[in-house]
C-alpha cells in the first residue's frame, strides 16, 4: 500500500451520509469573465449565474474547461466557486470543475473546496501518468474522501489519452460519492451502453455539444454544453422536447445549433465562445494565455452562424435544406 | 492581443546573455526519493544525484516525469530542485521539470525556481486546452519571459494528445532562451529530419528509452532515458560507443536494453523502476498514488530481465539467440 | 479526363428508369455454404435464403463480407447470386455484394452480374490506392454505368481504410443509382447526421450489428446484420418494436443479443458464425482459408452466450444483471 | 481444418531447393505504361525496365502498387509479368507483385505467374478478412505452396490495416520460400528491431521513400521505392553512398529528394509520378480510374520539386538553407 502525506484525507470523519441534489438537465459549465486588466471579474461571473438561472438550466458548473480552469491559480478557483455558490444560493446545484491531472493536486483543491458547500466536483481520471485500473480507482477513492462532497466523474479521452469505458464505470459508479458521469465517449455503441448500465445508479450526462440532443434521445439524463453559455433557452427547450417526447422539435433545434457548434468548438475553446458572448452583448473578458483571438475567417463563419440561427430561431417549421 | 496578470514575468530586466552549459549525452531523469512515511527523502535524492554524476552522465534532470511532478506540491518541487543543484554543484548541468498543463502554471513555477539557478526547465506544449499554433508559441514565450533560464522543450504527443511536429519545433528553436528538445517522437522520417533541421540550433534529445541507440545512431546529441536512473554506466558507455563509431558494440547494450525496458516501462511509471532501484540496493520509497506496485508476473518479469541483462553484462560478444 | 478500355459500360444503353424495390428493414447477409469438400453448395444456400425469407427478412444478400466474397472465384460468385435471385423468386429484393477494391474489377463483375437480375450490387469506396475525393466519385459512377442496377454505397472504414463523411455521401446520394449506404460509422454525430441528410433521397443501413437498435431508434431505415443469419426472428422482432415505439421492448433484445454478437463477431468472421449456426442445426460448412477453426476458449464463449440467449429468449421481462 | 478446392496448390512436386538471386539494393516499383486507348503498352514498359537496368537499380518489381495492380486484368497483369522477364532476361531479379486481399484469388494469380519464371511475388497478408494470426500464416503458406517462386512479405499497415509486427515477421521468416519483407513500418525501434531480428534470415526492404535513406543506415539491406522510376540513377548513388560510409553524402541526396517525395507521393498515387515521367521525356501514359489528374496547385508543387532537385543535382556540397 502507497502512503503519502501530501494528500489530505479527512480521516473517518467523513459522513456516509452526503445528500446531492440531483444533478440532470441541461448544465451550464459557465466561462470565467476576466476585466479589462485580464483579472477575474466575479461581478459579470454572479451575473452570468444568475442569468443562466433565469433562463432555466438545472445545474451550473464553475472551473470546469469552459471556465479556463488551467488558467486560473488556486486563488481565483476559490474565489470563482464562492462566487457562483453564493450567487447560485441554492437555487440549482453548483458543480466545481478540478481538472489537474495528479491525484495530489485535486485532493489539496478538493479540501480547499469544501468549506464553500459545491454540491459536487468534476473530476478526470489521472492522466499523463498512465497508471493501472487500480490506480485510477485509487485516485477517485482518495479524492473523494478528501472532498467530502460529491464526485462527477469527467470522461474526455481525446483530450487526456485515457479512456473510461463501461467496465470501469460500472466499477467507478460504486465508490463512495459517485453520482455522475460527464461523458465525451462518442462511439455509438458505448454511449447506450453506458446509459443503460448506469441507469438508477449514477446519471449519465452528455458531455459534447454535438451529441447532446442525441445522446438525450437514447436515455441520457442530462448535459454539460459549452454553448448554453450563449443561448441556454434553446438548450432547455430542446431537452425538454426530448423529455416530451416531440423528437422531431428537439431534432429541429439541434439542426440549427449543429453549424455555430462547429464554428465555435474548435481550437481556443473558450475563447471563440466568449468573443461571440460579447456580440451577443454579454462581456465576459478574452481568454486568457495561452488561447489566441480568432482570425478574422474564424470570426467571420463563427458570427454568420450565430446570425443565420437567430434569423431562425422562430419556430417556424420550415425544413432545412 | 491578451492580457494576464496571472502571469508573472520579468518585464525587461531579462538578461539576453543567458548562458547555458551544453545540454547534451547521457541525462538522467532522476526518480524523486520518498521516506518510509512518504514524504521527500532528501538525503537520498542527494546520494542518487552523486550516483549518477559518479556513473558519468552528463546531466541530470530533477521533478520530471521520473521524479513524479504529477504528485509533488510546490513546496516539495522547489526542495526537489535545491537539492539538486546544491548536490551536482556545477559538475553538470540540472534541469528541472515543470509538467503542468496551463500557461500560468508553469510561468509561476519558473518564477519560484530562479533563485536556484538551476540550468534550465523542461516544458510541455500547453495541453488539454488545445490551442492554435499561434497560442503554442505563446505558452513558450511567456515561460521563457518568466524563467530567466534556458528552456528544453518536451514533445510527448501520446501522453499530451500534442504534437509538436517539425515545422513547429523549427519555429520554436528561434525563441529566446529554447537550448534543446526532449522529443518522444516515434517517426523514422520526422526524428531524422528533425535531428537534421535542428542541428547547430538547438539539441535534440531522444526520450523515449527504446529509441535511444538508434536515435545516436541518426545524429540525435542526447538522450532523456528512465533507466540511466537504474544502469547508468551501460547508458554511458552505449553512447560512447556509438559516438566513436562502435555501432556494433552500441546495438549490442541496447539489445541487452530493450527486455528491461519493456518489462519496467508499463503502467504506473516509474513505481516499477522504484521496486528495481531497492532491488538493486538503492533505495528510492515507492511511487505515491496513483501509481500502484507491480502485480507479481509483472515483477517476475522486471526481475527476471534484470537478472538476465546483469548475467551478460560483461562483454562477452556472445550472439543473442 | 483518363479512358480505361479496361472498365466496361453499357455506353449510353443504360436506362435511366431502373426502377427497384425499397431496400430497408432487416437484411440478411447470408453466409456461403460450403460441401464437405469444401466446394459451392447451392443446395444448402437456397435453403437458407428461404429460411431467411420464412424467418420474416426484408432483404437477403450475397456475396459480401459474411458470404466470404473474398474466398469465391468469379464463377462461384455469379452462381451463388444466381441461386439466391432464383431462390428469392421476387419474395425480397436481394443485393449482391462486390467488395473488390478496383474500379474495373468491380465493373467486370458488376457486368456479368447483369443478366442475374438482383436489385442491387453493394460496393466499397476504392481502397488500397487512396484517390482524391473526386476519384471516390468517378469509380461509384463508372460503376454505375456498367451495372445497370442500383447500387448500395458500403462504408466500413475500419476494414478499408477510407472513410465516407457525411459531405461525401450527400455528394454520392446524387449519382443516378445509388439507393442506399450500408454505414458501419460508429460516431453518435455523424450517424445522426446522416440519417438527416439522406433522408427521402437514400436508405441509410446500419452496417454493425452492436449499434443496430440504436440505429433504427435514431432514424435508420434498416440494417444489414451479421447475426440475422442465426436469429433473424429475433431481429425482425426488435425491429418491429423500434418502429412501433415499443423502445424498451426494443433495448431488451439488443441486451440480449449483445454478448452474443461480442463472442461472435470477432477475429476469422464469419467462421465462427458458421461454427454456430451448425450447432444451432444449420448446416453451412466451414470458412474457407485463410479463416481459422475457433479456439476451445472462442467457442465456450459463444456457444455459452448463445445458450444464455435462448435460455432467456422468452419475454420473461426479467431484468439484466 | 479448413478444406479449399479453391486454391490450387502443387500437390508436393514442390521443389525444397529453389533458389533465388539474392533480393537487395535498390529496386524499382515499376510504373505500368498505357498507350492513348488505355490499353497495356509493352513496348514502354519494356523500354522502362531497360533504362532502370542501366541506370543501375538492382532488381525490379512489376504489378505493384506503383504498377496500378487494382486497375488491371489478370490478363494484363501476366502480360506485364512477361514483359518484365523478358526483358530483364536475367540481368536483375524481377518480382511480381499480387496484392489481392484473399488467399484464393493470390493463389490463383500465383499459379498462373509459375511459367513466366520471376524470380519472387509480393504478397500483403489478407486484409479486409481480418483473420487470426494463424490465418495470416495459413495464407502466406498456401500462396507459397501454389506458387513455386520466392516470397516477398509486404507490410505496409496504413493501407491495409493489418500489421505485421517484429513477433509475426520473425514466425513468417522461417515460412518456406519467404526470402524478404518489404515494410511501411514507421516506427523507429520496431523498424530497428525487424532489421536486427531478421538479418542473415530474410532481407529487410525499406517500403516509404521518405525512410530509404534512414533505414539504409540502420541497417536495410534494401528497398522499393517509388521515385526511383523517375530518379533511378540517385537512388542508387545514395545506397552506394550509405553501404561505403559516406553518410553525409547519403543524407545530402536524401535532403534533396524530401520535397519531391511529398510533392509526388500523395492522394492518386502513382498518377502524380506518370505525370512527371511524362514531363522527364518518359512518357508512361497517365493512370487509369479511379486515379484522377493532378490538380494545377499540386502539379505546380511536384513540378518545382523536381526543377528545383535537378538545379541542384550537382555534388555542389553547398549547405541547405
Amino acid at each position: 500500500m502507497t502512503t503519502s502525506p501530501a494528500i489530505p484525507s479527512s480521516a473517518g470523519s467523513r459522513s456516509t451520509a452526503i445528500k446531492t441534489r440531483e444533478i440532470r438537465g441541461v448544465i451550464c459549465p459557465l466561462v470565467t469573465p476576466f476585466q479589462r486588466d485580464g483579472s477575474l471579474d466575479e461581478v459579470n461571473l454572479r451575473r452570468h449565474v444568475s442569468f443562466q438561472i433565469a433562463a432555466g438550466v438545472d445545474a451550473i458548473m464553475v472551473t470546469g474547461g469552459c471556465g479556463e480552469f488551467f488558467a486560473l491559480d488556486d486563488e481565483e478557483r476559490v474565489r470563482a466557486a464562492e462566487a457562483a455558490v453564493a450567487e447560485a444560493n441554492g437555487r440549482v446545484p453548483v458543480i466545481v470543475g478540478l481538472l489537474a491531472p495528479g491525484t495530489a493536486e485535486v485532493a489539496r483543491l478538493a479540501l480547499r473546496m469544501r468549506p464553500i458547500g459545491a454540491d459536487a466536483i468534476m473530476v478526470l481520471p489521472p492522466y499523463y501518468v498512465t497508471p493501472s485500473r487500480a490506480g485510477v480507482e485509487d485516485h477517485f477513492r482518495r479524492i473523494a474522501g478528501a472532498a467530502e462532497t460529491s464526485i462527477v466523474l469527467y470522461n474526455n479521452p481525446r483530450r487526456t489519452g485515457v479512456n473510461l469505458d463501461t467496465p470501469m464505470l460500472d466499477h467507478l459508479a460504486g465508490l463512495p460519492g459517485v453520482v455522475a458521469v460527464k461523458d465525451c465517449d462518442r462511439d455509438l455503441c458505448s454511449i447506450a451502453e453506458k446509459i443503460d448500465h448506469l441507469a438508477g445508479r449514477i446519471a449519465f450526462l452528455s458531455g459534447d455539444d454535438d451529441l447532446g440532443c442525441h445522446s438525450l434521445r437514447l436515455g441520457a439524463v442530462g448535459g454539460v454544453w459549452a454553448l448554453v453559455n450563449l443561448l441556454p433557452k434553446l438548450f432547455v427547450k430542446m431537452s425538454r422536447a426530448v423529455r416530451n417526447n416531440r423528437v422531431a422539435e428537439a431534432e429541429s433545434i439541434h439542426r440549427k445549433l449543429l453549424p455555430l457548434i462547429r464554428a465555435v468548438l474548435i481550437e481556443n475553446h473558450p475563447g471563440p465562445l466568449k468573443e461571440l458572448l460579447l456580440e451577443a452583448g454579454r462581456p465576459v473578458g478574452t481568454g486568457r494565455p495561452p488561447l489566441q483571438p480568432m482570425t478574422p475567417l474564424q470570426r467571420r463563419n463563427a458570427s454568420g452562424a450565430l446570425a443565420r440561427l437567430m434569423g431562425r430561431s422562430a419556430p417556424s417549421g420550415r425544413k432545412r435544406r
